[in-house]
């Protein structure tokens, strides 16, 4: 039996989505078969206002609403300290410790040979600018302990010798509440490295 | 930091899919939002083609995009031999075996008392309209080996005993508690090949 035409094209779409295979996104797709109209036009539609109402923060590339986002907007946040992401959505886990008062700089991805991405495609240049305007003096570099991650990190370190800033990079170690047996090796060495007195 | 409005109301959309939880349903919708236009806009028009261009066929209950579905139409099918499935999903692991040349009939369900499904919520009524019209020989009952599809199971052979058909049910080669859709096709052609009366 040949797939229904429409069903085929919507399992495509979902297949399109993280962690969603073949076998998951068929079975989606019939799900959505299978809701009340009102349901599904409402799924059809909050897809299309996600990508109508929400843009990138002028500021500091991360995902608004309004013009821009409310983390820019707050004046209570300290501007002259900046936490540097890969992702709008690794700003997330800062936020959720309650103890971070400065603002963050979104670089839309990270340096990636195999991709293609170079430097210009990186959200940049506005990061030198705000150094200058909020006359920042603290820069945390947060990109992933990826490979790439890694590189972006070094690179923009670079990049910011010649401004009157301080550049740091989160430390690396030990997970909290993990196991010493059930760390890989590059960890371990990279917690022995960087152990502190005590 | 404040869950943007669109993306919430977009993830709360995907958690009404099976097996997705709050985190994946979040992830995904961060992910339609880094969908580029058209992949997105796709995405969402194909929800709404789903649910407009699918319905019932209004012979067997299978989903169908034409006026009647494709087996039903097919000429060179057995008329004569029905296998009764609980949901046109069903039907799809039978086809895949390529040895069964009869028809289908979808009951829309099972019989369940939690849900408050009756023998009236069930498309049975036009199967009873089938074998007559058709000259129906056998009816092969295929729910699923779950409790719900047991009962309806006995319950359909009981309201069956009345009408001239050899009626029977899948062997017990499918494991118990499972479902037909998961079940690999050497597993399904025994218990097609082992039917029992009943």
């Amino acid at each position: 039996m040949k797939e229904l035409r429409a069903i085929e094209k919507l399992t495509e779409s979902f297949r399109r989505l993280p962690g969603v295979g073949r076998k998951s996104a068929e079975k989606m797709a019939y799900a959505v078969l299978e809701m009340d109209d009102e349901t599904s036009s409402t799924f059809s539609s909050a897809i299309l206002e996600v990508k109508q109402s929400i843009h990138h923060c002028p500021k500091c590339g991360n995902y608004t609403e309004n013009e821009f986002c409310e983390i820019c907007e707050d004046e209570s946040r300290d501007k002259t300290k900046i936490i540097v992401v890969s992702h709008p959505k690794d700003i997330a886990p800062f936020e959720k410790l309650g103890s971070y008062n400065g603002v963050y700089h979104v670089l839309g991805g990270v340096l990636s040979a195999v991709n293609g991405v170079g430097i210009n495609d990186l959200n940049v240049q506005s990061l030198f600018e705000r150094i200058k305007t909020d006359n920042v003096k603290e820069i945390i570099i947060a990109t992933n302990p990826t490979t790439e991650g890694e590189t972006t990190a070094l690179y923009l370190a670079k990049l910011l010798e010649k401004e009157d800033v301080n550049v740091s990079r989160l430390a690396y170690g030990l997970p909290m509440g993990g196991y010493l047996e059930y760390a890989d090796s590059l960890t371990l060495a990279r917690a022995l490295e960087g152990r502190k007195k005590i």
